[in-house]
């Protein structure tokens, strides 16, 4: 994450920097959770879980491609490569083999909670007064908007 | 990898499993490689080396999906973790910040030759005699096609 | 509106709670109402303000569609019945029968100029330090510019 | 509903818009009534659930939108105002908060069965010897093999 | 309208038979001139008046083509040469010239009412017991449906 | 064909339901007959008749799966099952192998009319006072209106 | 056909104006007939011929299009009436009943050459010294290029 | 299965129809299996059970024209009438009435297991040296692929 | 304005990009003021003026992009930066703030007029005998037969 | 800028105005540059930056429409004529002729930071307290957001 | 066809591009012969066949840039050049000027059966033992099956 | 080149049959001579590169479909067989073998520039006095005008 345009001052992008890379990490693991749960999801719901876990996927995909692109856009080169993801991922892996859809959603229902809460303290962080991007603000609020969504939609079928 | 369906002797699943598990963690990897590079690329020929490596991505994506579902149509839960493709991965990792054009196509040339004649030998592998599972091979063969395309199109970048 | 998940300390729920709550049904309102003046507008620029009618009728629905899946993002059941829409409004019901299409610019001027200063005011509510919801002021921002918006037009055709 | 235009004698007319007045006041009703479920529906069923629901809402405004314009059609000005839906409507309201799938079936039925039977008699009015307006009765027709379809899948899953 | 097949009692065919061509000349007398004034409307309504008079033709072309296609099903052959528009249709001509857009009101009401009123007339002679041919009436009900809706939409820009 | 809602008089029911099942039988033959033709056929105008053949299959497809849906919509359940049709079909089966364009006109136009006169006795049975069912009879209508248009068209080739 | 605007001096404008309304009473016609071919056409080739005479429908009415909306170019109302269409026409009347597909191939063959013959001969007096007006020159060709590919086609058919 | 083109030995050819065949036969009544479900199934997974039977008849149909259509590229006329259907097929038949969907998931495993398994051993048997007809094959072989893909879809639902 | 190919003798050449450059001035300028009007116009046609604006400027950014392709064809570069389109435009600026639709009118009517009368003189200028360049004045006439298109349309508002 | 609408006291729609006004300027003038650009650059990288700077024109195009809109929702009338975007303009105009690939880079990143920069500004004064438009200002932010990343997408290149 | 790349052993490689390229020069020339055929076909049949023919056409064309791709591929550089084809085509010319339809028929039907039959024997010869590249086979087996399609196709006009 | 058809004075049709069938003839080389450059070409503008040469093959396969169906409609068999095109095309083959992109482009400039002088010709003489025929002059100067415009891109990379 070297800084590679002086676009702010230093110290104001590096903390940028630092939500957005963490966001990232986060979102690529939540990416790749919910495939493996889409393959391996079992029971009397696969079908509507198969398809959710897959829209799920796609969403993951679509932000974190717009939180690496704002890291560009700063200056800074994001880290999206397999080992990071691994090394710095916050979340439990899901268990290999099948996984009954119950525990998907017991499982889903921790990690996105875990990454919304996460999300929303970054979003609250860069706009906090003397260090503030609003541009990256924006974003973070934007991918909050949609994870606090999906946190309702898991949970909805748990009630 | 634990054998779920009774589709196939053991032994025969076992081995075609192999061939598929494999092949998902290089694609996996594969994905994320070609992504961090879309966001890392510099150089003169920025904007075709970007939208050629989100067309890899794209590739690398719906590839393993397939690969993913033959294992699940097997019998097989396919295990596409971030841990176990950063654990499992054969393919050397990309440098992180910002890697020049020239780069990223030397390290795709590798990465992208290196898969081939690994899922070459496995299409090989997956008809021999006495163990053929011709759909399992037949998927690999279509992979095979579409990978071979990719490295042609990237050695013609450098000849 | 009953407090069902715990995503946020219970005051600070709760008043963004209203601030939705209230947003939705001025939305639904707003959609009856254009409805029926779409049936029921009459005059010599009947066509254009018939499909105008449609346009902001479909923007209502898309919004308060918004609202109401924000109210379940932060754990609140929101409230869309008739009998609550029609004993909450605000709004000053249109008159039966057929309306000139002068009458309906006046009525709709009156009305979304009403909702849009409500919502202005929400805006900046949800933002206030000590119980700020970035999210949920996020999305009354993004109706405030649509309505706006319409506001413009409505009383560009009565300039 | 002030009579416009002298289309027919005047008690044909009277007849006719009644049929349709009653119509178009239990279908605004119904919609409201699907997008509320749409919302706080919750139980494991909810993914299938919430789409379904959508899609009624969707069937719902697509045809009392018709029904209106048919009202106008034979010189009847239409009453779709909330204040209308809500004092008019023959539909118990849902309840408030958060409502088991298993619930919203329940309801659903109730409410679609109800609805479909009276439409079902004034499709027959609308064709009776002496004040037959085919072209009335067709559009109940048409909405009513619509609503029994719905009645039929809301009990499917029932049985 | 010579009959060519033997698929009802020749009497109750050339009845419907007769339904049917009157309907199919006045519907190609109208798109001819909903097209002629849709290049000679002029006035301060000009573009959505325009825009309004080919959406007219593009349904009187639908529906004469529904009405010739019927024909032909009965076995008799649609005759929609121009010499037999021009001489059997009861239609007043436009006047050649620029026409006001209030004129063209006042000529389509005029035209569009009275074909109305005929096919209406034709829908209820269709199924007169002893000679029903319930596909034929379904079809004039369908053309009746539109073109009631055209009525309402003239009207309404004349209240 | 068990009756499982209790929407209207039983005999009535049974009577309305006897009507559908024979037309879901005789439609399911039909698109059946034509696949098979569809492969089938040689001669000069394979080609237009070879599409001709596939357009009618998906009629019939369209068509046999709103008669099914309308027997579930009367509390009827469907039968559509491979035995029935066989044993249930009045329709004669075409030879098998090659099939001149000539002959499979020939067939088609003796089949298709004797569907479309049953149907069109259908479609009047199912309005008949004291039993009507103006639902079923409108859906029997509209397959009535497509296939007396496929009659047309296959009589076209032969005049 | 009025002049309206002076846009050119008025000889021009006059002679322009005579070569696009003789076009537009022939691509009327033209329109009218072909439709009317659509429908009554029979024979071994109908389904082919019946698509092609919709086409030629479609194409003569875009083509009159152009033609009325470049007389409104050059300030002169066109005049699409069915009398002055039946009147002005040079074109022989298809027969009645029921037309095989050779007899239509013999009949369009002879109006669309007579027609191509016309309007090259009116592109040529278009662009004539002294007269030239190349807009309407460039249209009267851009329908040639038309009506001469739609000869070929019907001419291979005979040859 | 009239042998019609000398495209291949005799004996090979007659191999290769046999197992197109009854391939074919299984697809064609698989999908009026799964299509008969898709109306009478009932239970708490209605909605998307229904949609997946939809789906699995939409690929049988897909499937089983590719395998009538290989039948006529190598010279042989298919099967597909219904009392060839119901006289070869080797699935049971679907009880009539409805069916809850846990019952329908158990019928669809048997089903569609067996014709996997069938399937299977003819894309081997398709191969075979001294009779191999790659073509055959390899269509065969992109059955299986969406076959096996489906068992394991119904299965995921039971595990 | 520099002559960067030897396509044509240079004299040629510099006419007909004189010609050219002239109207791509014009054209952006317009497009210019058509968006400006778009924004401020006000008055009960406000709708479908703001609309029909919207429309002018697509096509004025269509042709000028037409217009600068073919200066590069004939090896000219083109200029269409502001300084030049403000320095060298013929055409009177619009008034800044709310502009009432009939002074829209008045005022597009003019420089509508104008840059057509323009167009037209160009286009007989580059086909002129010894300097003519075909290509140039095709495209000239393809965009005179549109400005000359539009207005009429402007005008038929004011007649 | 007159003021219109009393929609906020007037010395805080003065302030919001001239910032909206300012960057409308800048961006119509850099729609203007990137299109001249688009027209005129030259070099080995001819194809992909004539398509770069195509997306940009299209994105300044979109952008500055929400910018001018913006100003009539807050009753200010917005100025887009080219007098005011060539005399307001902040940014250097591009050369005349033919520009080489690395040159429009230099010049676009240039003008783009230039941009970004004024508009970061702008968004911050926007929000500043005591006279927050938070609708303008998340209209700023979306703009900031997309032209940082363009500024990205340029400096890519030239790394 | 000079070996580019070491994929495979040289022989192997010399083997497979043989194969690839005397297929690529058969797929030419028949598109060049089919779109040559689509022009002069005259005769009753004219309409299907011209559309017919530029099927055929559309699926050379897809299939020689898939073979031509493959040779890349594998390292070889394809030769597509028109004196390639010439020389190099075993395929006979068609004569010059109008051919009736059924002699396209003839013409067609003997070269798609030898360019089919000789595609057989290389599909054969690409799986080989000891040479196999089963990727290539796979690409040959493709086109294979497209070709007996169509010559299926071809045959059944002529039965 | 048999006349066919005396649309014109014969030795007029058979000057225009030159300039069209020469123009043919260079038309379906140049697309052969594009696609083997697309497959052909190397060096670091690859992708690029390899999609503009598609892009041409595009315009030239449209670009002679228009040619030889003119040469049709003039009443002369075009000839586009491939012996045809490699005897009487005036190019130069493009090298066998890898082509560095540099190489391409200069191969291009010189082919495209060569045919772009000729074509320009044949349209000049395409309407000489006496011998005009403005539908293939019309036709040419579209074919040139887009020819052009490709010399202008391929220049541009080498300026």
């Amino acid at each position: 994450m070297t800084q590679l345009l002086e676009t702010q001052p230093a110290g104001r992008t590096a903390d940028q920097a630092r939500l957005l890379q963490d966001t990232l990490v986060e979102l690529i693991d939540l990416s790749l959770q919910s495939k493996h749960a889409h393959w391996n999801v079992v029971g009397p719901s696969f079908k509507p879980f198969h398809e959710f876990l897959d829209e799920l996927t796609d969403q993951y995909r679509d932000w974190y491609d717009l939180v690496a692109e704002r890291l560009t856009a700063i200056g800074i080169a994001p880290d999206g490569r397999s080992i990071t993801v691994a090394s710095c991922t916050p979340l439990e892996q899901l268990p290999g083999g099948q996984i009954p859809d119950t525990a998907v959603l017991a499982a889903l229902d921790e990690r996105v909670s875990l990454v919304a809460a996460r999300i929303r303290d970054r979003a609250d962080a860069a706009g906090e007064a003397g260090a503030a991007d609003l541009a990256t603000q924006d974003l973070l609020i934007e991918v909050l908007r949609g994870i606090e969504k999906q946190r309702w939609m898991i949970r909805a079928h748990r009630a």
